[in-house]
C-alpha cells in the first residue's frame, strides 16, 4: 500500500527533465530577507535625521563611548530579551559576531567562572541536531569538539544532555535556538528550559548559548512564548549559566541591525570588561535610528506582523506543495513551523545529498546537505533545510515543486 | 641663568590656588571630536535616504553579505590606505576592534605565516614609547609581553628595533602610528619605513601593526606624506609583514565611522577566512552612507581641511600658552605636531604624575600619567598627553593655562 505513494522512476525522471529544461536559477539556501521585507524598514535609511543625535544622559551618539549601548536601546529590547535593561548589551550589526567573541574571549581568558582559559584544555560543546551551521562553524574553526544530541519537537533530548553535562567537565556549552529553531522550528518546552537551567554541570563554567534569534518571528497568529532561561538559571542557583543572544537582523535590516546580549550581572560585567580593550563603543547612531523607528515593544510586534504577512504565504505554499507531492512517501517528512525562517525536510536515509545535487542541476540551490550538522556531516544524510523567505512567492512555488520532484526522483532511484 | 626661568614656589602656589578657586571642570583626556567637528558630517545622519540602498554588483546594502565591504567603499579609501581596493577590507565602526581581532585570531589560530597559534608560546610586541594606551592595553590583556623602544622624531629607534627583532623569535609585532604619532606627532622618515620593511626578523610571522590613524589629519597646510610600508614590504621580500589599519572615526563620526584594513593578498585572504566564522558581513548601509557623503579622495581632503580649521587654533593656543609660560624651564618641553590629535608634554623626571594630580585637583582632567607607556608605567614619569580637540577654544586656553601652572608648581616643589 505504501508503495503506491512512490511514483515510478520513469515518470519522475520525465518530470525532472521537464523541470530542468526550464533553465531556472532559484536560491533557497539562506534565511535572507526578501526585498519587500527590507522595505518595511525604509524609514531607517533616512533616520535619525540631521538634528537628532542626542540620546539620554546627554549622550552625543556621534562621538565615542557608551560600550554597553544606549540606555533607550537597552530598554527597547528588554521585553524581547527577558532581562532588565542594565543586564543587556547592545552591540553592532551581527549577533553571530557577539557569539563568536564570547567564545573567543572564553578561549583566551575564560568566563567569569572559569578556572582557566578554555583554550588551556580540550573542550566540547553539545550540538542539538539538526541545528544552525554557523554555530557549528565557530566550534569547528577553533577546534571545539562537537557532540551531537537529538533535537526533539520540544527541545534537545534532555536525558542525554543531563547525562553528558553532569559527567564530562570538558563540556563547556550547548548551542540552543529555543524558539522556532533553525531549521526544524522546534519550540523548547517549559520543562526543557527548566531542566537546562537546573541540571547539574561538571564544568563550573558551563554555559547555555541561547540564540533566541526568532523570539518575535511568528508565522501564525499564535505568538508562542517560551520560559525565561535567564530567570530560571538564577532561581536554580546557576545565575551565570545563560548567555542570551538576539538581533534585529530579521526585524529591521539584515546587514545593518543591532546585535543583543543579555546575561546575569556578573556575565554582563565580564563581557564589558572583555570588550573594553577591543572597542571604545558600538555605533550609537544606528542604535538611535532603531529606537526612533521601532519606538517600543508594540512597534517591534507591529513590524513583525508585517513580516509575517509577507513570508507566511511562502511557507504555506511550500507546505501545500509538499503535502500534495510528498505525502505518504515512506521516510519523507517535513516540519510545519509556527515561526522562524526554515522548513526542515527529512528524506529517506542516504538521500539528502542526492536531492540537493539533483536540485542544483535543475537550477534550485539548496543549503548543502549536511550543513545542519556539526562538521557538515549528517550521519544519516537525511536532513534538508528549506529557506523560503528570499524569493518571490511564484519562485518559491516553482522551487518547492522542483524540490518535490527531486525528492521523488531520489527516492525512486534508491528503490530501483 | 636657567634658574631665573623657574618662578618662585610661593608665587606659583598663589597662581595655582587662584586657578583652583575658579572651580573649573575641563577635560583634556581623550582624542574626542568637538561637537562642531561632528557637525561637519551632519549629512550622514539622513543618508543614504529612503530609495538609495543598491551598491555596485547589484548589492542590496540592506541585506546580509559582502564580508570584504562595498567595492566603492574600498576604492574610496585606496589612496588613503596606499593599497589597491582588492587589498582593502572595510569593516564596522572601530579600527581598534580590527586590531584586537587580528591579534585574537593570531593568538587562537596564527597568521598565514605562523608555524603555530601565537598563544602556544610566550610572545612579545615592541612598543615605541610614548605611544597609544589602547594598543598597549590589548597586549596587556592577553599577556603579550611589551618591550619599550624609544620613539624619536623620525620614528622608533631602528637600531634597537632591528637588533631585537633579528635576535628574538618571540617578538611577533611592533605597534606603529607612523604619521602624526599618538602622542608626540612624530612622522616616520622614509628611511625608518624602509628599515621596518626590510629588516631581518627572527619570527617568520613578524608583523608591523601600522595604525595609520592620522593619515589625512593635518594641522598645517603641509600635507605630510610618508613612505608606503605595504609596497616596501613587498619590494623587500616581506610581503605579509604589514598589517595596515585606519578609520574614518576622526574624519566623519567618531562612533559611527568605518574601520579599514589593508595588507598583502595573502593577509587579506587570511583575515577574510578568519572573519568568516564571525560574521556574515559589515554594516553596508553605513558604508554606502560614507561613499555618498565623502564621494572621493578630494571629498576626504575637503572635510579634513574643515576639521583643521576647527582644531588647529586649539593646538596653536596650547602652544602659545606653553611658549609663554613654560619656555626655559629645564626639563620641560613639548611637541609641535603637524597633524594628529595630541601634544606631548615632557616634564622633569618624576613630575608627570604630580602635574596630572595637581591639574585634577584644579578641575582639569588629563590622561593619567603613565598611560603613554606599556603597563601604564612611564619609567621616568615624564610624559603627559594633551588632547586639545574636544573643549571649546576658550576652555582649551584656560585648561592650558592651568596645566602650565601645574607644571610650574611641580617643578618648584621639586626644586624646593
Amino acid at each position: 500500500m505504501i508503495e503506491a505513494a512512490i511514483p515510478s522512476k520513469a515518470e519522475v525522471q520525465k518530470s525532472y527533465e521537464a523541470f530542468k529544461a526550464k533553465g531556472l536559477k532559484l536560491n533557497l539556501t539562506r534565511g535572507k530577507l526578501a526585498s519587500k521585507q527590507l522595505d518595511l524598514s525604509t524609514d531607517l535609511l533616512a533616520l535619525p535625521g540631521a538634528s537628532d543625535y542626542m540620546a539620554e544622559g546627554a549622550t552625543d551618539c556621534r562621538n565615542y563611548g557608551g560600550l554597553q549601548g544606549l540606555a533607550e536601546a537597552r530598554r527597547l529590547f528588554a521585553g524581547m530579551m527577558g532581562a532588565p535593561a542594565d543586564q543587556i548589551i547592545v552591540a553592532n550589526n551581527s549577533s553571530l559576531a557577539l557569539m563568536h567573541d564570547v567564545i573567543a574571549y572564553s578561549l583566551l581568558k575564560g568566563t567569569c567562572d572559569s578556572p582557566a582559559p578554555w583554550s588551556k584544555g580540550e573542550i566540547a560543546f553539545l550540538c542539538p541536531v539538526p541545528g544552525y551551521d554557523r554555530h557549528f562553524k565557530i566550534c569547528e574553526d577553533y577546534g571545539i569538539r562537537m557532540i551531537n544530541v537529538a533535537l526533539n519537537d520540544d527541545g534537545p533530548d534532555m536525558r542525554e544532555v543531563e547525562r553528558l553535562v553532569a559527567s564530562d567537565a570538558s563540556i563547556k556549552g550547548i548551542w540552543c535556538v529555543p524558539k522556532y529553531s533553525n531549521p526544524t522550528g522546534a519550540v523548547y518546552s517549559d520543562s526543557v528550559v527548566e531542566r537546562l537551567a537546573s541540571m547539574k554541570a561538571a564544568a563550573p563554567d558551563f554555559r547555555v548559548f541561547w540564540d533566541n534569534a526568532y523570539s518575535v518571528h511568528h508565522l501564525t497568529s499564535e505568538r508562542v512564548q517560551i520560559a525565561n532561561l535567564l530567570e530560571l538559571c538564577a532561581v536554580h542557583g546557576n545565575p551565570n549559566r545563560a548567555f542570551v543572544f538576539a538581533s534585529t537582523s530579521k526585524i529591521t535590516l539584515a546587514g545593518s541591525g543591532l546585535a543583543l546580549f543579555a546575561g546575569s550581572r556578573a556575565n554582563v560585567k565580564w563581557l564589558l570588561d572583555r570588550m573594553t580593550p577591543r572597542t571604545i563603543g558600538p555605533d550609537k547612531v544606528n542604535q538611535l535610528r532603531h529606537v526612533r523607528f521601532l519606538k517600543n515593544e508594540a512597534g517591534i510586534l507591529a513590524v513583525m506582523d508585517r513580516h509575517r504577512a509577507l513570508i507566511a504565504p511562502k511557507f504555506d505554499k511550500v507546505l501545500e506543495i509538499f503535502d500534495r507531492e510528498l505525502a505518504g512517501i515512506p521516510g519523507v517528512s517535513w516540519t510545519r513551523p509556527k515561526g522562524g525562517y526554515f522548513i526542515s525536510l527529512e528524506v529517506p536515509k542516504g538521500c539528502a545529498r542526492r536531492v540537493v545535487a539533483l536540485a542544483k542541476d535543475a537550477g534550485v540551490e539548496l543549503t548543502p546537505a549536511g550543513s545542519t550538522h556539526p562538521y557538515g556531516k549528517d550521519p544519516e544524510d537525511r536532513t534538508i533545510r528549506i529557506a523560503p523567505t528570499f524569493p518571490d512567492l511564484p519562485e518559491v512555488a516553482t522551487a518547492a515543486e522542483g524540490v518535490a520532484i527531486c525528492v521523488q526522483l531520489a527516492v525512486a532511484e534508491k528503490a530501483a
